[in-house]
């Protein structure tokens, strides 16, 4: 667990490297600021209010909204030794909580980049990790109603991903598109400053997710976790390999970029599933989301949804996605009180494989339907209320001549020989 | 082992680092493309058909060839809840493997680079990783021939690196040098993109390595994992500074590119008796791969041998001598059906190093040139076979323009500020 | 601890990417050279005699002076099998401690950049890591004196960082400020190469600090491992907010330098109080390290000390405020020789907060003024003698066009598309 953490932890530099590696140059250090503050923003906002709304120990389970109090509750009163002893302790459980939140706000980063104000970003991170991302989770994690109905989701398609796509979506339509994005009906091409750095970003956000889906087992099992690490590599290359292929058929170009967005989509694909679907079938999940990362794309840009780095195809669509694949190829083992393998009828039976139970397509949708419905519209609210007050976007002398010079009074990239 | 995949992981994300710093700029995109993809090859293919090959438990040990059938079989029928117990699961031992066999490929692309055509090159991954890499693996690590005959080759000095660098030099002969590379008998210097991205890349492979031979002992043994990571250290320590010297003494200059290989000579190096040669002699075994690599890359250029990046000085050369190396340093513990030591003459003794007995000179010999000889065979094979039918080699035009433009339509860093 | 290692090795990519990343292009790779050098020596030399300094078995606890003879000695008589057995091998513990070794000249390297002789640095990082961090370090670590003396210091905001920063210290006041930097009373600005690689740079040191500092709990323990990992985050959070805050406040921009410098100090901060301070008040201690941090770099810059990276004031100024803030901040729970929690008046107690004893302020200081006046004098005796010897500073010719040309023969980036 405490290893996983890391790991998520340096999906934080991911996505920093895959938004600085695909956002323009004259852009680079605002993105750059803005990644390096929302895991900051958020492990102390969901230390300060964050977890205890997330995994709220005195509500109910099939709550809708359960407080502990503000900062972790520990089980006795000093901080320092404090801890809830089991399979991991209360703080490693803390901090890969707090790890995957910011990551919700990082989605939105990526999409509204280029030209949001900084101040809007930041408050609108404060909100969202601090409110929007843990209410939604208790549904599921903190054991609330969703996770009551049946609501199946591992390591977070929904919630993590699909909300902070949600998000993210809600951001790009109150923002609208960067300046010439689109031009007499045209989208216009942007260059990134740097494919290298954009490769570096996906090739750690895939190690992250090793710690992202590993951890989740929340136990060392090694048959558990190994199945996962697997499920999760096989999806990660047919999602690239899905990609290449439509990117291929539809532009007639081997597209680094969606390769790389379609490695994302395989990941964020089988993350909702990745424990309880078998490694043939996340083959073909990744494959799909492969696919849909890129129409997604092209659907976003024909309605002048300009994103800049594709969260929401990435995150969004195949957060969705991976969230209903569990509903058509997932099975789970069901045990009893005893911990024996029982079937459907009720009955000992000695293998998980006979004990295994099909999840329910429905309660996929529901849960869904039921997340991104809230953090759609909490993310708009939010997004519109700073419009009207603080104002989201900066002046377009700013977005023209790039953020950089103007809010930082420095340049991402020096490479000066000459004096 | 689990760890160590993830560790084994990031050396793709090196290898992508090394070669984008080293390689030019105009073909940027097209190394990362490559390299991006190679992974994804890998562990598909070792999934659909290199790991029954590579670990056939249907065949007799001391075979030639053997296979279990497509898909890594498990112990029950089921896929999600199959698995070998053990000290690590058969899903993690796949991954693990197949993390290795995609890195046999990537060495090859490293030298191949700025003038192979992609499409080539990705069949001959396809192939090279599916078959020839598993079938020779198999020889030693799949209780093969070669391990019935006493050859011992700890995480791959051989099996991996001298297999990938074998590939790498057919791939270069069949190839030729890049256009401009040797004019009049003189080398002529084609500076790479980024040296920091190179740096980067050698400190992930350093980091990777840990995982390479750490994970290598399969099991979690504190005493044997740690030795095995303090002489993986100090050979990579004392490769830079071979390599360092070497330099200094040949060119007069202190040559970054050549301690940055000199690091992975003595990684290298040490692979293949990591777990068998004492600290102190790992120092050495380093310091003597670090001196090979460069007078092995100034040999190649004699022989207008171009490898962008050094990868058969690294991986061949240094392959070769620490194969050998375990057969003058290495010694091994023997031990009973017991568990007790025992020394050579077959008495129980009580420590380790009286049971200690020297590896065989002529086993790893013979292993060097068995395996050379098929992975260089089967690639000079591949690579021809592929010359005179989809062809190997871009035109002239978009070499001297550089791939990007003309494979991908994007460049590999765009940082401008003036609009 | 063997993981902990390799996020510790991690550090090294991260102080060569920072300083490379705030370094001038026309430096970088004579940046990189050092920064790859740097733990090679430093590990090789603390192989060969640090270790031996720094943990000496034959010595009486309490000693100022203890060394046990070249080589790190084991147990057995061969050392391929030799360990010493408990919670971490011996091997284990000397990588983990050659890797902090080095990291205290990684640290000097960072301020002295841009100016110094390669010569001059690496014979100081020689003495350095091989005499004066290990004598310094046996006396907390090793149980000399200062341990007997009641002083406190996890994880090495004293005997690493702030070691680290005063032989900073001493070089850049040998040296002299770079050329240009400060022009009629005015401090002029020297852009770095690239900022997307600094923020690479601290977001691996941060990732690495779980390692140093997770690392130096010498076990598995998961209660205190993920307390340490909670405050560790949580300082580095409020020293990145600290550092922007104070930043905005003086220099009216968001400046994203000063922000991944406060995480640095933040992380400095609460090193030595790691297991010790309760997460409200690593808020806290890293709160304030990063308003110390920019008011740091401020005061050097008006005596014209000129620290490229800004390593006196993460390292020093922030070092010595964590190990202070321990005898403010700190407690430790008190066992006997039983393991039972005792308190203050020797009575057994049931929880650890009951028995928690304040840590010494005075002990605190006493320990920071040794080892601060040790590491500040030798650093600047070694650099005296080198700067009359050797020379320690190249011509101003050189400096004037970059180090990269003169030294090396290569420049560190080569974007270029036209030919």
């Amino acid at each position: 667990m405490m290893i996983s953490t890391a790991l998520v932890f340096i999906m934080h530099l991911g996505f920093a490297t895959v938004e600085a590696g695909f956002g323009q140059a004259k852009n680079t250090v605002n993105i750059l600021f803005k990644n390096t503050l929302t895991p900051i923003i958020g492990l102390v906002t969901f230390y300060l209010i964050g977890f205890s709304l997330m995994y709220p120990r005195t509500a109910e389970p099939g709550f809708f909204f359960g407080f502990d109090g503000f900062f972790p509750q520990m089980n006795e009163g000093d901080q320092t030794f404090a801890y809830t002893s089991g399979a991991y302790t209360r703080w490693t459980d803390f901090l890969f909580q707090a790890m995957f939140a910011a990551t919700a706000a990082t989605i939105v980063s990526g999409a509204v980049a280029e030209r949001i104000k900084l101040s809007a970003y930041l408050i609108f991170t404060l909100i969202f990790v601090g409110l929007v991302y843990p209410i939604v989770g208790s549904w599921k994690w903190g054991t609330g109603w969703l996770d009551a109905l049946g609501f199946y989701d591992f390591a977070g398609s929904t919630l993590v991903h699909s909300v902070g796509g949600w998000g993210a979506l809600a951001g790009i339509i109150v923002l609208g598109p960067r300046i010439g994005k689109y031009v007499d009906g045209k989208v216009v091409d942007k260059p990134g400053s740097s494919v290298p750095l954009a490769v570096i970003g996906v090739f750690l956000l895939w190690l992250g997710w090793f710690g992202f889906n590993g951890g989740s087992v929340l136990s060392g099992d090694p048959e558990a976790v190994s199945l996962v690490l697997v499920t999760t590599s096989l999806a990660a290359c047919t999602g690239g390999l899905g990609a290449m292929f439509t990117a291929l058929f539809m532009f007639n170009r081997l597209d680094l970029g969606m390769v790389l967005n379609g490695i994302l989509a395989g990941l964020v694909g089988i993350t909702a599933g990745a424990d309880v679907i078998s490694p043939n079938y996340a083959l073909l999940v990744g494959f799909i989301a492969g696919i849909l990362v890129v129409l997604s794309a092209v659907a976003l840009d024909k309605f002048h949804l300009d994103d800049v780095v594709g969260a929401v195809s990435v995150h969004l669509t195949c957060g969705v996605w991976g969230t209903l694949a569990v509903g058509i190829f997932g099975f789970k083992a069901i045990t009893n009180d005893n911990g024996e393998f029982i079937n459907a009828a009720g009955n000992v039976v000695s293998t998980a494989a006979e004990a295994a139970n099909a999840l329910s397509f429905s309660s996929q949708l529901i849960g869904v339907a039921a997340c991104g419905a809230t953090a759609f519209i909490s993310a708009f609210a939010i997004f519109i209320v700073l419009k009207y007050t603080v104002g989201i976007r900066v002046s377009a002398e700013h977005e023209r001549q790039g953020m950089d010079s103007h809010e930082h009074g420095i340049r991402g990239y020096t490479i000066i020989y000459d004096e």
